[in-house]
């Protein structure tokens, strides 16, 4: 991929970009090393957050047993709720202020870490829950300082949160999702362990590894950072746009994808395959964490909030809902072919990546070539085809569009302008595949 | 490349990796962003470090002039000596001690980032010198605590520094170079601009990019950590050896040598090709600074520290000297000869990056291929064609394998088990090719 030619900066956009990566231990049997990495973070006493699930599986046992033998205290709250919400957020945060420690642990997906993450921001700086969420929601005031150390677990391979300064959870009063985004909020260590993820179920699985797919695919058809408006001397927000340097992990996750993820999602004893995935969406994650995701990101939000009766597959069925990475990707053919003329070859390097055969493809065909490769990797996993597979139909579409356009971070962060018209147009097309 | 299947774990060794990179901003005009970056870490007074030719070149006005319009008060020491020995870092530090700052800010190459590294060390944790420095030329203390914040920019694309917890220098007294390794040595950000790159002479430029090229190709190259004895929950070395994350940067690095060094060798005004110099200058820093170097620079440091009496064009002609960039690569076309069976695939991917054709290529070839290609682009940089050319002569091969010997932490980071004789045979292989 010829990353440089992409990158011509604009008057008054930014010529430069940051490279800011948390520190990550990645490796097969890694959980074991939390206590001695806690003792040396200073660690004495910590909390650990999961959920009850997680809370059952075996490596939890070794990870607890390790605090242990390092001589390092903690008391666990194992009530996170997987897609939190501010009540949820609430809860925890009233358990970590009671808790009086000195670092967090998390583990678990995407949820519990978020929710780690807020809950070692307002005990370290207490305040109104809406102070550091972001505006327009909430005040979004800088967060004023470092927080406690915290080590996070991933026991999915698809969250990328361990790689980021956000904490995403669903305003119940708004019906919408929204977040808390801070350099502060990034980690002190990620122990990545791919072991924990032959406890993954096929559908959860699935899910994860596209929202892994979706994170590199909209980080490298991001709009490029050289395009965004700047300020001399301003600090970059965490979506600065797509990159060197996230372009360089997009690209190896991607082939990681391409080569690994539908023998991950058919075998959870295909050891090798699951790694990979797992080492992919932590490429993922940082490249992603660097530059920021757009539209099927988004969207997803919207079809997330809004859902009515959708219980997927593998999943608890206590509630109606759609898992994260199926509400992205479910968008991301419609949105993958509009953007495809702003950069054809990263659209077809990506399809390359991925598996499609792009020797022959002109760059016009760019957008079906990729939205056609989305579509049969939907299918081999068994994902739904489309949003009606939801059970959306178009008198929904509204709705969508206005739950997806408050989502500003992100709608400006993709390679075209968006207005509620274009929102309109690709919440239909993707409505069925 | 299938990096994955170079990773078994050996028994006793260690299956996972660390993944931990400094904070970086790239970017044309970035330097300007000094003052207001100082400002956001906290900084109200910084000592600047920087030798004499750097600050008269113009691009030390803008970082002095950011500084001061943030209102950062700043005092410089430039009397940084390129290749620092003891003595010029506790010239360094006697400064610091003095000088009652907050914070370090350090523009040049290698040699001022690593006498600012040291000089906020011992100015931030008074010792005897021999504290922290490397076993066993020093009593290799851990250090104790946190640093103060330290910037760098770096005027070079050669150094890596700006991304390593390392510090380089001569021991007068031994005539070896040694230096001081902890990840508190590590900057809290680079601020790498390309612009300083126009202002570098081509032998500067040609051996700071041999320099990079070694980076890539020996961390490519190096004893894999799974491959490295490890007791589980034990810290790794900065040395941890080849893995997935630094893979990556590695290839990148020699895909972008491999079109650009020559161009930006030849035309100090091709700024694309500088550009793409300094970043894959700073790819293989992240990738050096997470697996280590071997023979190369192991070899380097007796070649650089034996020099009679040459002196390479383009540098000041006070004292004999070996750049550091070119004492690294007349080593590289034996030893990559010598460990291309250890991993054939990967030298071939080397030697096809930096556009070698390998299409009809062997296994068998690797080594021979991979050198020739090195030294096709030695002889286009105009170097010399072996230690011969610095005057070396095979009755020194005994003082270059005694000075080599030492530097353990680099020897046991190759594939191959080094012993005097392995050493002997690299030093007479490289003498002239």
């Amino acid at each position: 991929m010829s990353c440089c030619h992409h990158y011509h900066p604009d008057p008054g956009c930014d010529a430069a970009f940051a490279v800011d990566v948390s520190a990550i231990t990645f490796g097969r049997g890694c959980m074991r090393e939390l206590g001695p990495q806690a003792h040396r973070l200073g660690l004495r006493r910590v909390a650990v957050f999961t959920d009850p699930r997680v809370r059952e599986l075996p490596p939890m046992r070794g990870a607890l047993a390790s605090l242990a033998a390092a001589g390092i205290g903690f008391e666990v709250f194992d009530e996170v709720r997987i897609e939190p919400t501010d009540r949820s957020f609430a809860a925890a945060i009233a358990f970590a202020r009671e808790a009086r420690v000195d670092g967090y642990v998390s583990v678990g997906g995407g949820s519990v870490i978020d929710t780690a993450k807020a809950a070692n921001l307002y005990a370290t700086h207490p305040a109104a829950f809406d102070t550091y969420v972001n505006a327009p929601v909430g005040a979004g005031q800088p967060v004023p300082g470092p927080l406690r150390p915290h080590i996070a677990c991933p026991t999915t391979s698809g969250t990328g949160s361990e790689c980021t300064g956000i904490a995403i959870f669903d305003d119940l009063s708004l019906h919408a999702k929204t977040g808390i985004a801070s350099r502060r909020l990034r980690l002190d260590l990620a122990l990545i362990d791919p072991d924990w993820t032959r406890h993954l179920p096929r559908m959860v699985l699935a899910c994860s590894a596209f929202d892994v797919l979706s994170h590199a695919l909209e980080s490298l058809t991001a709009r490029p950072h050289t395009r965004r408006p700047h300020e001399p001397g301003a600090e970059r927000p965490l979506s600065q746009g797509a990159n060197p340097w996230s372009d360089m992990g997009c690209a190896r996750s991607l082939e990681l994808l391409g080569k690994y993820m539908l023998r991950a999602i058919d075998d959870a004893a295909d050891d090798e395959a699951r790694e990979q995935v797992m080492w992919a969406s932590t490429l993922a994650g940082i490249a992603f964490g660097n530059s920021g995701v757009h539209l099927p990101h988004g969207m997803a939000y919207a079809v997330a909030g809004n859902v009515r009766d959708y219980r997927p597959p593998d999943y608890p069925r206590t509630e109606p809902m759609v898992p994260h990475g199926m509400s992205v990707i479910l968008n991301a053919p419609a949105v993958f072919a509009e953007t495809a003329s702003t950069s054809p070859q990263r659209h077809l390097d990506g399809a390359r990546w991925l598996g499609a055969d792009v020797a022959e493809a002109a760059e016009a065909d760019a957008g079906e070539i990729v939205g056609t490769r989305l579509i049969e990797l939907m299918q081999a996993a068994g994902l739904p085809q489309g949003l009606a597979g939801l059970g959306y139909a178009a008198s929904d579409i509204g709705r969508l569009t206005e739950g997806a356009a408050v989502q500003r971070r992100l709608l400006d962060n993709a390679p075209v302008a968006v207005d509620d018209a274009l929102l309109n147009h690709l919440f239909s097309q993707s409505l069925c595949y």
